[in-house]
């Protein structure tokens, strides 16, 4: 090849090579061999910058992730930071929505999304979630703003329904309803902020109907014994 | 090749050898020359039984939803019977995953697929959901469905804080804690539940919270006007 490719190389580069072949060819393409050959480099150059594939993974993972805000955990009430939380989550994946397969895949390890994790679970402590619920109701809200990203990669019309007309009726009305009301709003965020807005809702009334002992004991323990927690939420609430 | 293969072709035979193509190699895969090649036939073979790729991505939509029950819909309340359709739903998809991104990026123009939703928009009608809403509500809750397909597939632990537990002391105790309660219920089945649940309450507070003059005058003019409507209600009761 002639030219020297190795010290050319850089996690970043790696990542971002990675990140561009997903972007075009789906996330089922990624191999290291795939990734060295858009480089130009051999398969074991990428080796002294990544351990393994799934270090790989994790650094795409922190790229798509870096615009995502969790800020809003250390200032807002839960229920009010997971929107602030979910929009930005959707946007940032809404740039490589074919990466969500990939990072399905493989466990979560990046610090870039532990920290956001970590702003979530705060939250939800301080709010009187019991930790055994906490990583339930965030997978929750995953699969809903993943799936609503799924959802704005399709055709801005996703229902078609004109062939079958006299066989679904009501269907068919307002499919019409909805693509003559011309409200500006694609009907995909429109569903989206619906959906997010139940969901929260719902979750809030899940919450208020935990049982109020358990509730109450939870947050005795953690005054009690967990001084590191509670030292981390005033670190978070000064920021 | 010597063989006679077109005679042996038919519409339900490359469907099911393009989903073979999408359980193993993803949705990227496929294309009509992928599919011609896995069954051994010219491209132009395929061209007398499908008419396009479009046609041929929903001759697969009908194969992955032919076990999803809508018929919920016809008997009980439609927040009843969305959580039934829902669990079906899901659970066909999670059959076969890799078919979501080829399903999301074409429109549903398979009579399977618009009976049920049909079925859904005659239960949200009969409860008084304006028509302007019914397709966000159905997209909402697709979402929903289809980012927990998603997460079903991942691995069971999804998310590995160990290296980093004195960085993010919280999400690493509600980690552990969900590791030490085994209950038997996958955390992707709890999530799903769940929010599912959620997602319900919330939107039924939010239809209670429409306009109850708007929500009147539609059922008056349904009764009044919409007599294929109203027929079609007691053909679906009747079933």
């Amino acid at each position: 090849m002639g030219r020297p490719s190795t010290p050319l190389l850089s996690v970043d580069l790696i990542a971002r090579a990675t990140l561009r072949i997903i972007d075009t060819e789906g996330s089922d393409a990624v191999t290291m061999g795939r990734v060295a050959t858009a480089l130009g480099v051999h398969t074991s150059s990428l080796y002294n910058h990544v351990r393994n594939r799934a270090a790989l993974v994790e650094e795409v993972r922190t790229l798509v992730t870096e615009t995502i805000d969790s800020s809003a955990f250390h200032t807002f009430p839960w229920h009010e930071a997971v929107v602030r939380w979910a929009r930005s989550y959707r946007a940032a994946f809404a740039r490589h929505p074919r990466s969500v397969p990939l990072l399905m895949s493989v466990p979560v390890r990046a610090p870039r999304v532990l920290s956001m994790y970590e702003d979530f679970t705060v939250a939800l402590r301080r709010d009187g979630w019991p930790d055994e619920e906490i990583v339930v109701v965030l997978t929750a809200v995953e699969s809903f703003i993943l799936g609503s990203v799924l959802d704005m990669t399709g055709p801005p019309a996703m229902f078609d329904p004109a062939a079958h007309a006299a066989e679904f009726p009501a269907f068919t009305e307002v499919i019409a309803t909805l693509e003559s009301s011309a409200t500006g709003v694609p009907t995909t965020d429109r569903a989206f902020e619906l959906g997010l807005d139940a969901l929260i809702r719902g979750l809030r009334a899940q919450r208020r109907a935990l049982p109020q002992t358990a509730r109450r004991t939870d947050r005795i323990t953690r005054d009690g014994t967990r001084r590191k927690d509670a030292r981390d939420h005033g670190e978070h609430r000064s920021r």
